[in-house]
């Protein structure tokens, strides 16, 4: 297939990339590099098979003439801001670049004819639900617009889907850690640790509990349900049965940058407005498609930051 | 309280005007007249405590500094496009008129520190949900425009509740029907029989089935859940338990005018692509508040057939 990716660059983004291509597919990816690199794809350059367009979904003399033109079988729709925390400040930003985004995508994709969408959900759009979340989960109440811009999203692929035949592939993430990652617990940890030796600072109170999966994992999911379902809409939590407490992250990064620190909690049951601070899925569809993590939430956590640690001194 | 009111002059808007007035609010109500029609209103000029401001959400220049200057206490949020089939061939007009006049909306109350929002949600938002559809329902696949853009505006609504203390009241509207509507089937039919009254085009083949309010019931219905409840959420579906078919609309308005003519269905199980064929409420949570549709879906047609007569001919 030729696949458009968009937030090709990204954390996730570059890693299918090569996931696709490893697969035989021919891959365009787009990127504005507000978060993504051009070093996260470094590897693929002379590759006769793979192209980096760098430019934005929202700049109509950009994209909608590269999906007009591109001869595209399917889209993965990656691209968002993906940064929970800034956009209380600023929820244009989820706005634009999280649902705006994805409508720009699905009108390109009606223009050109082009029925097939592998879509980045998440599990923020089911805000501070109790017990395990399902797929069928309502009433579905986002705390951050970036689960908002995301429900958003999810909202009009199900109309395009009606309207006009696109069949989608949904999956919806838990926080997913691991090298090239942009923002995140583990990643800020180390920088933070970067700037200071002397003392982790943690927001909050170190025990929100969230399952963390491995980048290598979540494309695997991806793939599986891309693979392997063919209803009109495919819709699938991804996730891990195990959790991680935010202090253990912090005692994995310190331990795997080998330092010796006091870690200092600024108190309060959540890290930012918007943020979750218990969360568990149920996984059971995925896992009856035969899918499953290959590591603990505490391996991804450990494995992460040593990759980022080795990434960022 | 002073009271914003979106989409004013429209069907179910001025019909709100009314009764916020006679309950002793002062009101200003917006409206660009693309639904809307001045003459819902000519009956309060002169009234003190009412102003209509012809113009448009997505003006920046108009929408924000009416909002900003306005000591408004609370916000009716009931622009749309509300006429579902249009959109097929054009999305961006319920992105444009059902979501993005939400979010700037949203944002509006957000720059002015407006804490209160009542918002004119849809069935819609369930697409083809099988059973009694409560407010808890998952997953939420709306298959036309309107329902994507009722949803996303839903998101964010609970994103902005989280994010700056804005409490809402969501009813989730059915058909509903009455005297100054502008759509629907009880409107067209009428309206074809005016152009033709040798015979009643009827689209699809009568047989879809669905409850239908009379517009003084979802009124009453969504001052019931403004004033009784008090959660920061406060999500209602509206409805009525009875229903009537395609095929029974078709007769009352040929009775309520007077008309002796042949029904001539075009065939299909659907009047168009995004209608939903057969849709049932489960309205137990606003049954609890105590309140109850005043008449059943056939007396509402029956009644909104004889009031559209009588302003058309």
């Amino acid at each position: 297939m030729k696949i458009l990716i968009t937030g090709g660059a990204g954390f996730i983004g570059s890693h299918l990339c090569d996931t696709l291509l490893a697969a035989g597919h021919e891959v365009v990816a787009i990127d504005n590099l507000s978060l993504g690199r051009k070093a996260n794809l470094a590897h693929l350059e002379g590759d006769a098979r793979f192209r980096l367009v760098i430019g934005e979904i929202l700049d109509d003399t950009v994209f909608a003439p590269l999906v007009a033109g591109g001869g595209f079988d399917c889209v993965f729709h990656m691209a968002a801001n993906s940064d929970i925390a800034r956009s209380h400040a600023a929820p244009s930003i989820d706005f634009d670049r999280t649902f705006l985004t994805t409508f720009r995508v699905l009108e390109a994709m009606r223009g050109a004819n082009i029925k097939k969408l592998v879509f980045a959900s998440t599990s923020a759009i089911y805000g501070e639900a109790g017990g395990l979340v399902a797929e069928d989960h309502g009433p579905l109440s986002p705390i951050s617009h970036y689960g908002a811009g995301k429900l958003a999203s999810e909202a009009f692929i199900s109309s395009f889907g009606e309207n006009y035949g696109i069949q989608s592939w949904i999956t919806r993430f838990p926080n997913v850690v691991g090298g090239r990652a942009t923002h995140g617990a583990v990643f800020d940890f180390v920088h933070r640790l970067i700037a200071d030796r002397t003392a982790l600072k943690v927001l909050g109170n170190g025990k929100q509990v969230k399952p963390y999966l491995f980048v290598s994992d979540l494309v695997d999911a991806i793939m599986t349900v891309f693979t392997r379902c063919d209803e009109p809409t495919n819709i699938y939590n991804v996730g891990v049965e195990t959790t991680t407490t935010v202090a253990d992250i912090a005692r994995f990064v310190l331990e795997e940058g080998g330092i010796d620190a006091p870690i200092v909690y600024t108190g309060g049951d959540r890290g930012w407005i918007g943020d979750v601070p218990q969360f568990a899925y149920d996984i059971s569809k995925l896992t009856r498609l035969g899918w499953r993590a290959s590591m603990t939430s505490d391996e991804a956590v450990r494995r992460a930051a040593r990759a980022i640690w080795a990434e960022s001194l």
